[in-house]
């Protein structure tokens, strides 16, 4: 079986590698910058299957509200996405935004609205300009092709706060391919960062296998990627199957290329974080079960005092320790080694080898816990505490 | 009944204004700077009843193991203090130098090393330098004295990165008195700052009614103080009573002085949080119940997007509705009020007053969230996150 981590996406590809997709991205006048801001997506078939996950956040905004309802069938004809605006606490009015934004694109496709996926980005609170999304469908419906271009304008539609557009896509030895696109900065960080993908594929997969492979791909990317914590009311993740190349891969097959493709867009996305100067990689081994060391890893990379730690380059494992023993879970202090890269600075609970044995000059930093309890492993992908975090953060919307 | 709100403490008073109590800090050599880092609070009876709370942080320091230990007899005789080092993560012979402290103190006071609480803060991994601590109890306890003068030096003996020293003291009409002092700047957060404090009283309290007055004034003072997150591996908060006063107060005028009292170091803790330069009130009303409120209260206070629009005086109340609903409460988006500094800038979940009438310029902020679901309440204290705090918390160990 192929292992996802032995294999790399090609990231000047994307939504449109698998066949039977066609994508464009357009300014249609969203952004008052002029920047690109309406991207779709349509799945020319000949299947239509789709899986998604959704916010886990209480406060949904209302395109996730509606992508939720319409994914009950598993069948999804198109995604529009816009940017410039997240549609969030934007109460019954903003649902409709969110209806007619659907039923406008069901209409250019000639098919019916429950086939379309919405998604929305952007500041939370105010209404969209919609005299500018519904001609904007046209422009955008007039405009989708296949190929390298088009992918990379959906990608680059549903910019906000990214520096560059986020995709990547990869094709079996088989023939059949997975590709996408996200933008985001981690759940909801930093900023106004809702994560929004879209993933496509021509594998013939069933809706039950597809909703299946794709949590198992999140749950190893996506969701272990936390930058502050924070969590969107807009964050979707939307999978399409078009059946296209006819091929049924083996599920576990599809499970490795699908997170492969997955985890390059993570990664993107972690290292486009806004502010970010150092890449860090979280992980606990020795945790009592899964779920324990992925609470663990998740603790340490959102304490404040970790990641200003690491953004002086500061292998300080009491801080780290601090962190682990506030997490929650089950753990023996004199059982526990911190190592950074590399260096096992705290040993059984102690220190342990000389702190300035570990070189954190670099912008990649791995921190390895080890709590000696159990088989428990897990990997979470964050980012330091920096200066421009704080200036970012701070200066949005004022 | 008298409400601990309407009780101003003296802060130029503190831990030696009730009667039967001593006290002095000195600079005895821990820190390489010379700047003052042993205290001895000793308590001269005739009563020893003491009450304690302590971190819930998996990972204990060895003083907080020793104190624990000894507190289950709920008598101190006195209590020290080092600044300078932690001594956590030390192992057991950490604990053996908490417990030789105990032993030298026990000895200069003629008493059990069983009566003599220990607390540290400082850098985690280090052993202490019990040669200059030993000889240092005889100095200490040598200066040891009543007044002002005696009580703010022992307030400045536990400083660490604090700015100034905390204390306050108040005396009841009928003439008996709780005083007080701590160090740090929040649960542990930011830098290294552990949270110690001793309290004091000249009441006649029964041991059990020490402990529950103490939970009832910390759950409503230093355990709504969230300035990070962090949970200290050292955090220890010791109540001692003489009884010197021969009077034994009301149940409920007792908690309400020592509450106040304990609001005051709370306040003076906020106010000198690391690199803070707003001060924040979070609180959440019609919740299903207090803890839920807390809870939200907490989520609020701890989430970085929030903590940086409010340091760039943004009334980003999107991003608050965020922090509510990723809280893990009972909600419905629809019911939610946001108020910031008195302007209702969200109402029943959608936009509300203009958020440009929200006036955040000054140092103060109040953050005003109703849910509409219950009666439940709870008010956190906190700060913004400033490059300041990323400044000071990057820059430190190393």
């Amino acid at each position: 079986m192929t292992s996802s981590e032995d294999l790399v996406p090609d990231i000047s590809a994307g939504v449109t590698t698998p066949a039977g997709f066609r994508a464009a991205g357009l300014a249609v006048g969203v952004k008052a910058s002029g920047n690109p801001d309406l991207t779709l997506v349509v799945n020319d078939g000949p299947a239509e299957v789709a899986a998604g996950v959704f916010t886990t956040n209480q406060v949904k905004a209302a395109p996730v509200l509606w992508s939720q309802e319409v994914l009950k069938q598993r069948r999804l004809r198109a995604v529009v996405l816009n940017s410039g605006g997240a549609n969030a606490c934007t109460g019954p009015e903003g649902f409709q935004d969110s209806h007619a934004t659907a039923e406008k694109v069901a209409a250019v496709l000639g098919v019916g609205a429950v086939e379309i996926g919405v998604c929305s980005t952007g500041l939370i609170g105010e209404r969209l300009p919609m005299d500018k999304i519904i001609p904007g469908v046209d422009a955008v419906h007039a405009a989708l092709a296949r190929g390298a271009e088009a992918s990379l304008a959906a990608a680059t539609g549903v910019m906000t706060t990214d520096s560059k557009p986020k995709q990547a896509a990869l094709t079996h030895a088989d023939g059949w391919s997975v590709g996408g696109f996200a933008k985001g900065a981690g759940m909801c960080a930093p900023n106004m960062a809702t994560m929004l993908s879209v993933m496509t594929t021509d594998a013939v997969v069933d809706a039950d296998s597809l909703d299946k492979a794709l949590r198992a791909a999140v749950d190893v990317t996506f969701n272990s990627l936390d930058v502050d914590g924070g969590t969107s009311t807009n964050d979707t993740l939307l999978l399409l199957s078009s059946g296209a190349s006819g091929l049924s891969p083996d599920p576990a097959e599809f499970v490795a290329v699908l997170t492969a493709v997955a985890r390059s867009l993570t990664r993107q996305l972690q290292r486009d974080a806004e502010g970010a100067t150092k890449y860090v990689e979280v992980t606990v081994v020795g945790a009592i079960d899964d779920e324990q060391a992925k609470q663990t890893a998740r603790v340490v990379a959102e304490d404040n005092l970790v990641k200003t730690a690491l953004f002086g380059s500061d292998p300080n494992w009491g801080r780290i320790a601090m962190a682990v023993g506030r997490s929650g879970i089950t753990m023996d202090q004199s059982r526990m080694d911190i190592a950074v890269n590399g260096v096992t600075v705290c040993r059984n609970g102690m220190r342990g080898d000389d702190r300035s044995l570990a070189d954190l000059s670099g912008t990649d930093i791995d921190v390895h816990i080890s709590l000696g309890m159990g088989a428990g492993r897990s990997t979470v992908y964050t980012t330091d505490l920096s200066h421009d975090y704080v200036e970012e953060n701070s200066a949005y919307s004022s």
